[in-house]
Order: C-alpha cells, then sequence, then structure tokens
C-alpha cells in the first residue's frame, strides 16, 4: 500500500525549518504532496509561482516529493488527492494549540484525515517565514535561516519588495 | 518500502486515548510495535504480562499491531528492531514539552530515529492511564476511559490492589 | 439575593461553543446577560443586529437569559446594570493568559467586578467564530460548529459576504 | 433557588491564595463548602483536623461558608451533598491544564457537575502550600503567604515538624 | 570593565511594567540604553518624538539611563553600540516563546549578542501598551498602569487621537 | 561598582547547557558565584562534593566563577554574600512558570533581590540532569550532553550507582 502525505502551508518564502520536515516526511511516507495555500485574501511577500519554484529548487534531489498549489478547505484538497494524513511542523506550544484546533476541525469535515505532527531540529525550530522576510528586508544575513541554493533569489526579492 | 513505527509507553493500564492513537498509527503505518517499558526501578499498579496481555486484547482486530516489552534505552530498542521512527501520543501543553526534549535526546542518541506526533480526539485527549488507576481505585466508573473488552479486567485488578 | 452574571463576547457569529458556555451560566446563576461588544473600529462579519438576533433564536428557550449590546468598556457596563461578576469561557492556554490580564485590569478600574471562568466540552472547547466564517466562507460544512437552528442563515449570510 | 458550590483542595496549609479564592466565591454564591481532601495514602504535614481547623478560624466571619473532610470522588461526594457546581482556583498555565482533565473526567462520572475557575489576584496567583511549607521549615517568614491569625500556628506547626 | 545593556520596545506608550524593568536593569548594570524601534511600516498611536519625551521624563532620576531611537535590526544596532547584552521584560507564556525565537535570530545575527530577561512584579506583569492605548481611549482611568508624572499627557493624546 | 550574580542549582550532574549559562553570566558579571544547592531531605546521585569538584573543573578557566555550597534558603543566602541578582537558565514554558513563582517569593523574602533569566542555545536548552542521569544508567552515550573533560566521570559514577 502506498502511503502519501500532505504537507501544506503558506511557504513564503520556504526556511530551513521547512525544509527539514520536508526530509523527515520524505524518509517516513511513499509521497510528500507539499501543498502551497492559495489565499487570496491575502498578499503574499512572493507569489504562488515564486513560492512554488523556490520549493521546486530545494526539494529537487528528492524524488518522492511533489509542489501543489491549493485553494480552499483542506480537508477537501486531501478528498480530491485521495490523501488520509497531513503533516505539520511543530515549532513552539501556540503553533500546537492552533494546531490541534485545525486538527480537529479537519477531522469534523473528514473524518478520514489524520494529522500527525513532526518538528524540525531544535536550532530550526523557532523559525519562522516572517521572521526571514522582517530579517532580510533590514538587510540582516539570512544565510542561517533558508536554504543555501535559494538564497540569493529570496535576498534579492526581499530587496525588490522593499 | 516497509513502515515500522514504534509506539512506547507504560500503559498501566491502557486506555481509550492509547488504544485510538494505536488505530490511527495501524492506519498510516505497515506496522506498529506497541512497545511497553519495563521499568524495573518503578512499582507499576499492573505487571508487565497483565499490560501486554491488556494490550493484545484491545488490539486482537489489528493484524499489523504487534505488542512488546523493552527495557534499557528506546533510541537502542529501534537500532534494535530496525525501526527509524517512534510514535508518540500528545495530549497537552506540558507533554509537548516534556515529548519534544525526549525527541532531541533520542536523535542525539540514533541520528536516523524519527519522532512523530498524534493525537487522540478532544474527548479522549486528555485520559491518562493515572487518572483511570485513581478513579477505577476509589470505586468509580470507568467505562468511558478504558476500552470495553478489558474493563471487567482492569476494575477487578484495580479493586484488588486496593 | 439574586445572581446576575455577564458573559460578554464580539459573538462573530455565536458557535456551539458559546451556546455551551451560556447554557451552564444559566443554570448557574438567576440571570445571564450575554452581552454583544459593539466595536466601531472593527468590521464584524455580521453586523450587531444580526449577531444578537442569532442569539435571541439560539438561547430562545432558555427564560434567565437576556441579549444586549454593549459599547465601551465591560468594567463600565457592569457597573451601569449593576453586575458583580463575568463570565468567560476558556478555550486553551493562550486563552487563559490573555483572559487573565483582561480580568486583572477589569478589577483595577472595578474592584467589585469579578471574573469566573467556565469550559466548553472538549470536543467544542477549541472552537472559534473565525473558524466558523473561514470555513464557511470556503463552502465547508459548519455543521458542526454552530446551533442547528441558525445553521441555514449564517451560511447564507456568509455565502453573501463571500 | 439556593446556589451552592464546593470548593475541595487539600489546603496544607490554607494560604491568603485559598482565602481570597474563598471570598470571591462567598460573594458569588448562597453556599460555599471547603471540601478538605482526607487522602489516605499520602502523609500530610498538617493532619485533617488542623487543616480544617486553621480553615475555620480564616473563614470565621464568612457566615455561608462550610468547612467539611471528603474522601473517595469529587464526583461522588457533590452528588451525595447535592450540589452541581465545583469552584477551583487557577494559578498557572500547568494548573489549568489539570483542571481542565479533572473537569472532563468529573463530567463523566457525573454529567450534572460543573466547574467554575476563579482566579486570585495576581501577587497571590502564583502561591501555593508546598512553597509554603518548604519557605516555613527553612525559618523563612511567611507573613507574606498566611492569614495572619493562623501565621503563629502555621510556623509553629512546622517548626515541630522538623 | 563597564557593563552596558539595551532594553528595546515600542514603549507605545511606556506603561509601570517598563519603568519597573527600567528600573531593575538600572540596578544591576552601569548603563541603560532604552531603545525605542522607529518601525516606519506600523502608525503608531504616539510618535517617536512623544514616546522618547514621555520616557525620559519617567527616567529623569536615573542617571544611568540613556533614550534612543533605533532603526533596523536590534543585533546590528547592538555592534553599532558596542553593547553585548539585550533586556526583555516577561510577561506571559506565549512572550516567552516569541522572546525565546528573537533570541535565537539574534544570537545568529551576532553571535557575542546575549539577550537576558527580567520579570516585572506580578501585578505589573500583564500590562501592555495594547491595553493602555484601548482603556485609555475608551475614556477608563488609567492611574493604576502608566507613571503618575506622565499619566496626564498620555491621557490628553488619546482624547485627541480618538 | 562590582556586580555579583549567584547562580543557584543542584547540578546533579552539571550539564553543558549550565555550563553555557555560566560562561554568559561571567561574560556579562564581574563575578559569578555558583551556588549548589545541599538539599538534606533529597538522596542525590551526585554527593555535594562530587558535584562542587566536576563544577570546579568545568570552569576552571573562567576566573570569575565561584563554586559554593549553601544550605537554607536562597534569599537569605544571597544577603549573607551580599549579592543583588539571581541569575536563572531557562529551558521551557513550564521552568518559566515555576521560576517566575520562586522569583515572587524570593522577592517577598528579599526585597532587593532581582532574579534575572538567561536561556542556552536551542540545542542545549531542553537539557536536564534527570535525562542525562537516566540516560548515563541505562549505558546510552552521554557525550553529546555533558562537558568533555568531566564525561568519564560521570560515566563512572552513573555506573557503580547501577
Amino acid at each position: 500500500m502506498k502511503r502519501t502525505v500532505i504537507y501544506p502551508g503558506s511557504f513564503d518564502p520556504v526556511t530551513l525549518g521547512h525544509l527539514q520536515v520536508i526530509r523527515r516526511a520524505a524518509k517516513m511516507f511513499d509521497k510528500v504532496i507539499v501543498a502551497v495555500l492559495i489565499n487570496s485574501s491575502k498578499t503574499p511577500t512572493f507569489s504562488v509561482d515564486e513560492r512554488m519554484d523556490l520549493l521546486r529548487q530545494v526539494t529537487a534531489d528528492l524524488e518522492n516529493v511533489e509542489i501543489a498549489g491549493f485553494d480552499g478547505l483542506l480537508a477537501e484538497y486531501a478528498r480530491e488527492r485521495g490523501v488520509n494524513a497531513i503533516v505539520k511542523g511543530l515549532r513552539a506550544v501556540s503553533d500546537f494549540e492552533y494546531e490541534f484546533q485545525m486538527a480537529i476541525a479537519n477531522k469534523k469535515l473528514n473524518p478520514d484525515l489524520e494529522t500527525i505532527f513532526i518538528t524540525a531540529d531544535s536550532d530550526l525550530m523557532y523559525l519562522s517565514s516572517s521572521m526571514v522576510r522582517e530579517i532580510g528586508s533590514m538587510g540582516g544575513d539570512i544565510s542561517n535561516f533558508v536554504p543555501e541554493c535559494v538564497h540569493d533569489k529570496i535576498v534579492g526579492r526581499l530587496r525588490d519588495k522593499k
């Protein structure tokens, strides 16, 4: 039996913490769909295309990872894709409470859908996209926070945005 | 590729919360080893044999679940069994912090070992073995807290113990 | 002596969690004033009239519940109404910290004013109005989250809003 | 209708935080039963009689407060006394999680039983009986932590115990 | 050796909690730079000049306190000023997680930079500038929340803003 | 003016996390007294002499660090030593609540006494002495958890103890 999981998120932009969760999930499951949320009501710093492009580059060596975009309800998207498990990265206590709330809601919307939690290593655990954007936009060094192969692209994009 | 996970714990005794985590893990992975900790320094209420026996009864319908006992380091036991992933049930914020500490320690002792977290449904989430023991030993009704098929055995055992 | 409490909130819209807190408070006190916050600086999804109307429908069977609107400081509103106790629903750890901060502030503004906390059942506990709005606006099924008698009104309103 | 609540605890010994919760409950309800847990398996520092005696002294001016002892399940004791609400004092985040777990268990054992939470003022909030015992037994000044009228008794008792 | 620390923040406006942290830091270190964040993307209620002016008044008696403004990265500002330690006030659990995340990021950006945490007394601990603004703008009494010598200025400013 | 701080603890045994807190404190203050708690009621794994000896070895290169033992109340010990500040290492949310409670109590016992909090790096943050003892006593590799120069001593001692 083939085990597929969805790892949803905004990835605005991808961080080293995201990448570690993807690698761990890719080791444990047969296929990982990294699903970028297309949220029409918010204005992201990186466009959906840019975010998917960055994700494709940093996961180029992982054969069982697919980058996709999705709109609407995650529970519905999982049903469409025939997937029964969502992977979420846990960072902190406050994360846990919110994620648990979402896991309950998703289970009510789609009773077959399980949520499993993975953590990144402790030094990556507290990393967030918003911190990367904030530090990068002020000219700070973000090389400890984002994958090396996309570092220049992210820095350039944050400089343009400013 | 066959995906095996270990779900370690004291299970003194098994609760409906444990059982739900086992069922969810059994759905997501090819094999689940429920590993009962043999802690020689603590005096459990149920003996290792009793605990394993209760677990075998409540998982009798799950073909891909094995009940085992283990002593010593979990990271070492996982290596011996050739398993790369541990499953833990998350109940509450304080749990999360302790489990995260253990996940980091296990990763340092065995770098290939991942820890994934699963939650039980919200009404089972806060359930603990110690609460079952406490309520049962005072003659309270524990039928909402333990699997039906082992209810009488647990009640009898807690009465004897008193 | 007649015991009256105020249960303040945005109720944008009312959820099954709110309703359970109202029912529990109505059982414990002689009168419950459900006070809808009229916050002129925020743009709610449901108007104050709509929110009060939904609340009146779901509490129609509770004789000791009054639905009211209030503007300005809660501590001042309680004084005007001659009420000495506020009821708040606790959902999660982060809630608790914020609510505790508000309880301290309210006590400083009105030393006679006590705050008591009630929780909803575990499966309703994590439910929030914002989650209902988000899921409803994407066409998700919210029948597990809102009272049955106002389900269609809320669904219709969220569809119009979109 | 007469509203009675039970405020259960070990009170080993009573602190200024306990006393404030009792006073607030006594203001909000018609009767408050302060119920001292008789736990035969633990060795308290103060005997049940001593603890009840201290509580009677510090609540002597409150006509609607009764001091009682109870053994066994709280949910059962509430049923025997015909009481439908338990009052608990909330001190910290970790308290909240444990208390919520107990509230769920008590509700399953006695569906009519509600739990409401009250907090002490911020400077008393973090106070605990174990801290009072620890500081007092090392000869520290506990006059900021326990009611004045029982201060000497508690100090004397902690000195004897040593 | 002279020990200088930076206490950064928005101080929009300064509260009694901020002032207590400043006083404690001034007692422990040779010099404290209170650094007001000039965040061009947010619209503060009080201008940078107003915020610095209020801080100067409430710290007038503290010889080793300097009020400064800074823009950009805190880690960079500390380097420019030749300072190796940041002081942060801890209010609550959620604060702690965010502050810990920032401390890790700052350490990666400037490995010599340490972060130390100080708490205000329990009755000031939960106080926040946003609560002061909210209560003040609704005409509530904020004399328990802000230093006496700037009370009238803050009240006047919040009234104008409305 | 000379700034001295006390860093109290059990240090049973010292970990890499403790050592990092000591180094950071030694950089920020003129003198650091590492004060080993002599708790006669508990049975430590390492004797007070062993614990102080290990601490002396790992801090041998730090001129401004003194290793001392103390009994009784910390607030009293600080007064005797003429010290006005305590340093504590923060590990997790639950730590923070307990430490905050102790800080309030110490402030009431000795109003001049401030408590400041320092964190270790994220990968050392969650490390505890009890985890070191547990893993070491089961023969696990603790070289990632304790200072290299005392590793063999600790391993030998834990083996003997078994």
